[in-house]
């Protein structure tokens, strides 16, 4: 009998925005490794797996990323059903690609399971297209964890050519900011923050570049968040405001 | 009696890549608004709604934009759920922006569902993941249907900094390669094209981007394709290779 790791995006954090083979593989694993954004109500979907976190928890370091390997190469060597559970996409900032690669290294089957990316769902959800005809023929993405990335991601980057959205990058909000400005961007270019998108805990900010560096974080504890900076940014006003005027929570535009 | 239009994303085109949230739009739908690129094994799952294409077909133009918006809006008026359903997802590249707006302006209670994305998928299905450590800290997507679009886009990007990801460039494959080339981007420098990811018409091509402007288009018929280009191509051979060599086609990476 031989196992099988899935590599499975989560989503930005709503069951419903699960795909169906996402579900699926859930529902048969055996073993669950997930991250810190994965949220309890996707977890209960795999009611028979042994569920482990691999995630930083208070005072702990996140295990390192060869014991994640360890743990799945172990569990499909003994023939067991893992799911690696990303939020958001696993192939998206989510160190999928090495563990793909350490899975074909080992000679383990897997297989990669696409989730809703919060680059395009958090702003999608609050009435922000990444493109529109007019405004942005085009949008890149780029992680605000480490500055010797998203520094030079950034400023490869024309300044206001193309919609800018920027993942895990809450806290270093202030150096993101301050990178496009430099590169020659405009300060009243619109921006947004979003946190917690499609959950409960959705919050967000909207201002411009000029104040992206000293915006409050919208919303209260450690949600996840997405900075978007671009001119799609003003047609949140529009967009979601008539649909959250007009429709009942549970089927608004960014609320549920 | 109140209507609703939901602005849904269909995904590649696999209906196990759908969300919960999308079936559940589709199972209620009285209408459903249908793109070209939408497979129809999804739109089986909408057995009792009224299913209209609002793409081209042979010899016919496709519906002006004006006209799907008033579908849409008459739909919702007569107290019916509509579902407007585009392949991917509805804010990227898909004139969701568009018709949110014209909901908006209507005042129809509408929302968005996001779909998997081509951007991201069509690569992973196929072993490449978009951002990898060491060779890519962000990735851009541009759209290779209008030149006075894409052109710019492109040129915008500084060469080999970040992947590239185009959509709906096959026909302009040529003129793609060319404005990177000319932007200074190494001949070198991987490309892929992915065809029909996540069906069974999936085919690829890879190469160079040098190659790219004269590669044959991968596969038969006019299913859709996503272009990337960038050092992450590279990785392909090795995830996708073992995946697929050691597990059976229901299960392998971008086989199914």
């Amino acid at each position: 009998m031989k196992g099988l790791v899935s590599l499975v995006g989560a989503g930005p954090g709503d069951p419903e925005l699960l795909t169906l083979r996402a579900v699926a593989r859930l529902r048969d694993a055996d073993l669950v490794l997930y991250d810190a954004l994965v949220s309890p109500e996707v977890l209960a979907l795999a009611p028979r797996a042994q569920r482990f976190s691999v995630a930083k928890r208070a005072g702990r370091p996140s295990l390192a990323q060869e014991t994640i390997h360890r743990l799945m190469i172990r569990g499909a060597r003994r023939g067991k059903r893992v799911v690696r559970l990303k939020g958001g996409d696993p192939f998206v900032f989510g160190r999928g690609g090495e563990e793909a690669l350490a899975l074909a290294a080992s000679g383990i089957p897997f297989e990669v399971v696409p989730g809703i990316t919060s680059a395009v769902a958090a702003p999608a959800l609050a009435g922000v297209p990444v493109t529109h005809r007019g405004l942005a023929s085009g949008f890149a993405v780029v992680s605000g964890h480490a500055e010797e990335a998203y520094a030079p991601a950034l400023g490869s980057l024309a300044p206001n050519a193309l919609t800018v959205v920027i993942l895990m990058g809450l806290a270093s909000r202030r150096n993101v900011a301050r990178s496009l400005l430099e590169r020659g961007w405009s300060a009243d270019t619109p921006a947004a923050i979003f946190v917690g998108a499609s959950t409960a805990e959705a919050a967000s900010w909207t201002g411009t570049l000029g104040t992206l560096g000293r915006a409050p974080l919208p919303g209260a504890g450690e949600a996840p968040g997405t900075i978007v900076v671009g001119a799609v940014v003003s047609l949140a006003s529009v967009i979601a405001r008539d649909a959250i005027h007009d429709v009942g929570p549970a089927l608004a535009l960014g609320v549920r």
